[in-house]
């Protein structure tokens, strides 16, 4: 079994100083924020500048060179809705630390991303969903087998896909989880990789239950197949459940140190 | 789907200062670790008086009395190889808040436990295990059927068998453990309960470590099926991935104070 992926998913767009840093095209925040990352275990970092339909191509070139340089080629999760921003990134990427991340697919509008992941040789985030909520597990895995098929069409690998089967909000829809857990399950008995956006969970809770969630439900979800997340690798108590999960699971040789690894 | 059960495995023979209590007949230690793991949110008290080979009927007594008096009537784990023992505590015991525990049977010499179970209307911990280390889950499960059938055979509902696949010591026996999830996963599917000594997992690691061990193993198992576990309610990481895994199991519904409650 193979160790569970971290996508530090702490550059993005929503975070005033990262807006900033990025229009400014001022290294500092970006960096900061990347060594932050790496150094509390980040396997991915995720370069996250929302739509940025406007100068988007130069934007994400700066900012993959950016980190490639500065972190001996990191491997990138390149995260905006602009197919052309993603395609200009993809092209400067240096893949020698591994695959860049195509961040993300569906299978309704964004469907054509995973043609772009296929081009490149890219690994691809892909959501189980069309428009709006998705209803059950059997519209998540029939998104999943369209996703996939087109992805293996193009000569994808099967484990280049992240399906992301949208994690979704406790408090509010309290009820849906053990499906989502399911739906993991399922994509994973496939032999396919997972991923997903794992503070949605939480979203909503008080700020110092927030952690306990996370790390619970990641652990939950490890059990259930889970094999990456984009998420804060600077969460302590997170990354101490994802280091035991993956001892548990065999992926890492139980050390007494094992969590400073 | 039922809340989780928590049994407090504090009071333990295997503790000097219970062991001192309890040839004493001493309340203090015994009172004050109840109070401890109630008020920390156990369900039952296991009370463990060893093999107590001598006057254990006498001692059994004197323990569950003790308790339910003066904890309103609290359910009890009656836990030791003495079977008299057992039985002499389950007839004085008051069953208001719930059944009592005989903790344990297994498949091997230890059968009669179901049989004394069956008997005083009570449920029974179901080791799988006949002797020694039990080899794979075809044994496992074959022990399980095993003492499922002799419990329906004297009239026992099924789900007043909890069994325990026998958690391993993760430092020593890394391999095991996902065959032991794999356990709870195929007994549950089954419908029936199941338990088991947590902290067995972490056993031998560093004190600091053993915390974060059990909370995530635990949020595993959870996922894997999990109904309960003799453990330590005193363990704040413990109890809040317990709360938060029912939560998500739909067992509690999610409140922002669902910690404290």
């Amino acid at each position: 079994m193979d160790k569970f992926i971290v996508i530090g998913e702490r550059i993005h767009c929503i975070s005033p100083a990262v807006r900033r840093a990025i229009e400014e095209r001022n290294p500092a925040e970006i960096i900061k924020r990347a060594k932050e990352q790496l150094e509390a275990g980040a396997h991915y970092i995720d370069f996250n500048i929302g739509p940025a339909e406007k100068g988007g191509e130069d934007l994400m070139q700066w900012g993959v060179q950016l980190l490639q340089k500065e972190f001996d080629n990191v491997p990138i999760a390149l995260d905006t809705t602009n197919s052309k921003a993603i395609e200009a990134g993809l092209k400067v990427y240096n893949r020698s630390k591994g695959k860049p991340i195509v961040n993300s697919a569906d299978a309704g509008e964004r469907i054509a991303n995973i043609d772009l992941a296929a081009e490149y040789d890219a690994m691809v985030i892909a959501l189980c969903a069309k428009e709006g909520i998705t209803k059950d597990n059997d519209e998540r895995m029939a998104y999943c087998t369209e996703m996939l098929e087109r992805g293996m069409g193009l000569g994808m690998e099967p484990t280049d896909l992240l399906f992301d089967p949208l994690f979704l909000v406790i408090k509010g829809m309290q009820d849906k989880q053990k499906e989502v857990l399911e739906a993991i399950r399922m994509i994973s008995e496939m032999g396919l990789r997972t991923t997903c956006g794992l503070s949605n969970i939480s979203n909503g809770a008080p700020k110092e239950i927030r952690p306990i969630m996370d790390a619970t439900f990641c652990a939950m979800a490890m059990q259930s197949g889970l094999t990456s997340a984009i998420m804060n690798p600077c969460d302590k108590r997170l990354m101490e459940t994802i280091k035991t999960c993956d001892v548990v699971n065999g992926a890492v040789l139980y050390a007494d140190s094992y969590l400073d690894l």
